[in-house]
């Protein structure tokens, strides 16, 4: 049997206001959660500040790198938007008005304020790309080759990533299972070696915490086979009990 | 006069559950507040997964591009904790036990069912390396050089922090004001691009919303000079009220 392919992606985000500390991101949780349904796996995110050159270097990077980029932030109106510029310049294509663009920001704006020269700045896309449906809000999102170009706003991103549900080619998706323990960790880390190391195949995650005075810690078993996934659910708890520990499927 | 020398820093966060979507991470703004209030200026952000390969990647990139570089997870007691080995690996040096760090654990570790090999592991560090003090729990992060490994669970890094704070070498503070306004941002986009350009120094960000059914936007201007940072806050207010928009002092 050979192994299935398996389709990967980074994101670049870009911004600023993540660098300095002023804006909590969302998009790298929310999209690597969507990736994971569409069957690709987010390899390598890169944060990187509203700079031409850095852009471009992130870019290419990951465009080589990887099955998918995409990019969260720089595409509204204002003068430090400069994503479409640097990933066009990345690309070595000229930055054009795209004329479907145009018209729905026409139509957008028709009622609030009429379309203006900073308005205008959402139709530019580099060369040869189409676009992304938004519904949240005028501009759209932007697809050239391997790269998806989004909007820096986790909920207009929610309504692109909405419209490319199952447009692109992915593999088996990573399926996942928890099981969490009342137990430090450290006491138990030989059992998760090796419950990992006899059911190929798998990867564990430990995530230790610490609520109601107590420490614990939930176990992520990953796998791309639900029947491998149980298994070795299984084992992992069967050897808790059998240090005289509690297993919780699903996880505290 | 010349300019005052900008300190930088890159973050390397390691970790599955980051890539995955499972945990939302919180360090990357924690440490980039945290670092502003040091003068130095968090300038990357890379994401790479728990393979030794990726973070000794990362982090031979960034160490090398920037005055600091900051890791976090990986350095707990279980299989999947590799961030030591790796940056020991990138840096070509052996990893060793820290004297002091064993002694820590053994204490900590003294009314908790005693020092394990796994909880040892937590003593290991890149041969030359000094510790930071961690409050939270037994296991203390790491310096090497220019290179900060800290904890992923983000309130034992914001100890680290806090035991780091006032002891590496910074430049000026980036300070920042912020003018709000309930006013499309595609409509000032010139204000915005004027402003900045007539106040060399200064930064300007557009951060729109949209909040109780109205469009608005806070415009973040940073600057190392207070003073500048006042005028260019006030030029855009005065830039504002003469397109008959008012200007929110502090933001929205």
């Amino acid at each position: 049997m050979t192994s299935p392919r398996i389709y990967t992606a980074a994101l670049a985000v870009i911004g600023d206001e993540i660098l300095s500390g002023r804006t909590q991101d969302k998009n790298i949780a929310q999209i690597a959660l969507w990736l994971n349904l569409q069957g690709i796996r987010l390899r390598e995110v890169r944060v990187v500040p509203d700079v031409e050159d850095e852009i471009v270097g992130a870019v290419n990077a990951l465009r080589a790198r990887y099955d998918y980029l995409f990019t969260t932030g720089g595409i509204g109106p204002t003068h430090d938007d400069i994503t479409v510029d640097a990933i066009a310049k990345a690309l070595g294509v000229d930055v054009v008005i795209h004329p479907e663009a145009s018209a729905l920001l026409n139509r957008y704006y028709e009622s609030r304020g009429g379309l203006n020269e900073a308005r205008l700045r959402m139709a530019r896309v580099p060369d040869g790309a189409d676009l992304i449906p938004n519904r949240m809000s005028g501009a759209p999102g932007i697809r050239h080759g391997n790269i998806f170009i989004m909007a820096g706003v986790p909920h207009i991103t929610a309504g692109m990533l909405d419209a490319l549900s199952g447009t692109l080619e992915g593999g088996l998706p990573l399926l996942s299972t928890t099981v969490g323990c009342w137990v430090p960790e450290s006491e138990i880390s030989e059992l998760l070696a090796s419950t990992e190391k006899a059911h190929e195949g798998t990867q564990i995650g430990s995530y230790p915490f610490f609520r109601e005075g107590k420490v614990g810690a939930n176990f992520v078993i990953r796998s791309t086979e639900q029947e491998l996934l149980d298994r070795c659910a299984l084992a992992l708890s069967d050897g808790l009990r059998a240090m005289g520990r509690e297993a919780v499927a699903g996880g505290i």
